[in-house]
């Protein structure tokens, strides 16, 4: 698609970098900020630039924050002593959406890949170390480990789990299974197989 | 959803304000984002804000373009005495696709409609006549009208004709007929009568 100016066109394959955008959307995108006002698209302009320039990182979690210890770390009725170590901001999100934790987190800010580079310094895993060698904010007594089951959380699962062994603390992980609702004739063969071998008492 | 920074929530909103983006691809948008280089967010910020602040108008097809006049009336080989009159930007781009057009435009920015607000001033057919009777930058013989087929399109031709009629110059408009390759039977009524109504030699 030819577009009768270098502005637009540059607009369009800017827009068309965010993820599940194409050309034709990003141009939709683009002929209707050229119908908003300036103000309106100056405020969308600057809301993207402070997602990098104003967004802080909890000291703590590393969890992205507006302030230097995210809400969650400065919750005084979390229990401090149990944290849930997530690949990223999501899972803290999808975690939180349950209801159901009221713990800490550590977000790693990905998992340990050698295929695309990404090593143990590239991540928050020396930083979660010694969270739990310090007990700064609080003493740690259990690591929850909530990766994703792939060969990349699980090597990062490994990894974590040794560097943690010499403190002795209780090191768990999210229960694996069938999902509620789900029919067993549609589960797949490793979660069900999991879901098997990891059996638990009926509470009848 | 709760997010855990009102930056993040403010680049939510605001993404999620172009059309057809809620605030589920607001949000992977954002933490897509976030995970970008500085630079490249940098970039696509600039981008959309020089949609506002850096793009033009051309002269006189008041088409967007980044020069004074655009590269369709600047292109020498296009016939200048024919000006296709139409509502926006994508119709141009629409009728260039088809590439059986070599006139110019017109962009009228909209069209008549009382109940928007939106009358003869705040569209860009005062300069259409100007255009017409000063016969820069080159004389008319025909206007093709090619608004689209609703109230606000029909009173807007009704209009622009009107204004014209001093000018003893052909005018002209789209043929409308059933599509090519559609089904009578699936054809709706309007369309049909018409098509029946303006039917056309047969070309043997």
């Amino acid at each position: 698609m030819e577009l009768p100016s270098k502005i637009l066109q540059d607009a369009v394959d800017q827009l068309a970098t965010l993820p599940g955008v194409g050309k034709r959307s990003a141009l939709r995108y683009a002929l209707h900020l050229l119908e908003e006002e300036e103000s309106a698209v100056r405020d969308l302009s600057e809301a993207i630039l402070k997602l990098k320039t104003d967004l802080h990182h909890c000291r703590y979690c590393h969890n992205i924050s507006d302030t230097e210890v995210c809400p969650i770390c400065a919750n005084e009725k979390r229990q401090k002593n149990i944290i849930c170590v997530v690949e990223n901001v999501q899972d803290v999100m999808a975690i939180e959406k349950t209801q159901q934790y009221r713990g800490l987190y550590h977000v790693l800010g990905g998992v340990i890949s050698p295929i695309d580079g990404i090593g143990v310094h590239d991540l928050e895993i020396n930083s979660l170390i010694n969270r739990v060698q310090s007990g700064d904010p609080a003493p740690v007594e259990e690591v929850i480990l909530a990766l994703p089951t792939t060969m990349e959380g699980d090597t990062t699962n490994y990894y974590i789990n040794k560097q943690l062994l010499p403190f002795n603390i209780k090191i768990t992980t999210l229960a694996r299974g069938v999902a509620i609702g789900d029919n067993l004739e549609y589960a797949d063969e490793i979660t069900l197989g999991r879901s098997i071998v990891g059996r638990i008492p009926f509470e009848g």
